[in-house]
């Protein structure tokens, strides 16, 4: 089938793709189309189970028209949701918060849970579940404006701007006096060497994403951190969404009920234009977004 | 009851005691007795559970002689193995390698293993499990007399000496060409740099110690880590052997039955007199003590 693309989304794990590291994934090949997640609508279909007119997400990658056999495509029903919530809450980002936080962070209710990253389309989506959990929850996040909305719109009980601090541990630890049950980070870095230290015994470590490191041409020194580990009995651990495949549907069911109860809220940042996109991701790794990251193709 | 104490135990935790930091268990205070593990003779009781020439096991610290109440004491049999073992293979050293390898480490059967510290009481003890679980066990020590011993002696499949080896990862990367699956880690440091570059996809991390790191001044630098775990989906997991107490009675029994079939086999650094336990404990942090490290204050 032929698909038109209207969305694309932009997404730090794309980054890795451009290094010719061995990763979990294969490196990109110069001229091949990039990597990326995409909604479209199937313009012409001769598969069984497509009808021209379908919505449909999947890894199409950075262009407005693609070929597919409808491998790894999923319907969207745009009754639902807007059709991109499919590239954020209701998709990959929304999936990876939910398994992530639930299954690897595992707070508890009354637990204080930090995550980096906070105003991301992961982290957003981290917290507000973390406070549906009855967790106390804590966003580290880059700009005033990111702050305002993760306490003043998404309900976080703190969060600061590392942009603005000198010292990050000792601003979280005034924020969390009796230390960190539960730490999500997307971020790495300095800012995660303050939140080792004030680590709580048992507490976990869900290494969702480590975008300060991303586009280092060499690993970067930091304080060793598994002693932090030795002596609270910690745990530190990497995820990917994809080991938990097979509980998609629980999943999504699950968020587009909190969706619907108005419990999951998000924002999007668009611009227009396959030729923006490789602006829109260089702005995303810098953190100059606000939401999630979206590459506007055709009218929706 | 007054006990005469005929073995101390000197291990690298009390190192930690040392500091002023906050950790899981109290600083020492100066001039309070030095903490340690201890096996001594009942000399004279006024408790119903003792009675004069009962040999116990307990934390009674770097003295000749100690008053105890009994808490925290138990009693051992010398039927069943030499009495220093209770300090050793079949005390905490023991506990911890079984405890830290089976459940935090994990390991199945044709994986590889890789453990630090391998030579030392509780490494060499967490290898020869392994190797009973049916692994392959790769162990790293300080010597070419450990790694002949635990190759020779304890049936390791390979080992190397880090001080005669300039590129750890090479070397590593060299025994284990499919990666890690698991590292059993007591040492932290450049070696564990190496073993983290070599995690294998789900590869678990058990931090039992990090020797390296308790004489320093200031934290050391180094690579961060945490990449490593999210690339791998790897898990790096701190444990203390008090968090298992419950099942010390089923790990006991476990350890006297493979000792009995001759599976565990153990070597004791003996030093007499307690003059000489400031030395031997600076030599075992040092790595220059072969097999479990005692002072003999009285004939058994």
């Amino acid at each position: 089938m032929l698909i038109r693309i209207i969305y694309l989304s932009l997404d730090p794990y794309v980054r890795g793709r451009m290094n010719q590291a061995k990763s979990y994934a294969p490196s990109l090949e110069i001229g091949a189309v990039m990597v990326g997640g995409t909604v479209g609508k199937v313009v012409q279909s001769n598969h069984s189970g497509f009808v021209k007119g379908d919505i449909v997400e999947g890894m199409l990658g950075w262009q407005e028209y693609a070929i597919s056999d409808g491998r790894g495509l999923r319907k969207i029903d745009p009754q639902v949701a807007p059709i991109s919530t499919a590239l954020g809450v209701l998709g990959m980002p929304g999936l990876t918060a939910y398994f992530g936080l639930l299954e690897v962070a595992n707070p508890k209710p009354g637990e204080t849970i930090v995550i980096s990253g906070a105003a991301g389309a992961v982290g957003s989506v981290a917290g507000q579940i973390a406070k549906i959990k009855g967790c106390r929850v804590v966003g580290i996040a880059g700009s005033d404006a990111k702050i305002n909305y993760l306490v003043g719109e998404l309900g976080f009980d703190a969060a600061f701007n590392y942009r603005s601090v000198e010292n990050y541990y000792e601003v979280l630890n005034e924020i969390c006096p009796d230390g960190i049950d539960a730490y999500f980070d997307n971020v790495g870095g300095t800012i995660t060497d303050a939140a080792f230290r004030l680590l709580k015994p048992k507490a976990r470590v869900a290494i969702c994403g480590q975008i300060s490191q991303y586009n280092l041409e060499e690993p970067e020194m930091g304080p060793r951190l598994l002693l932090h580990l030795l002596v609270k009995q910690a745990r530190a651990e990497g995820f990917l969404v994809f080991q938990f495949a097979e509980r998609y549907p629980e999943a999504l069911r699950q968020l587009t009920q909190w969706l619907k109860e108005g419990k999951l809220k998000y924002r999007e940042d668009i611009v227009d234009g396959i030729g923006n996109a490789p602006s829109a991701f260089i702005a995303m790794l810098q953190g100059r977004n606000m939401g999630k990251q979206l590459v506007k193709l055709a009218v929706p």
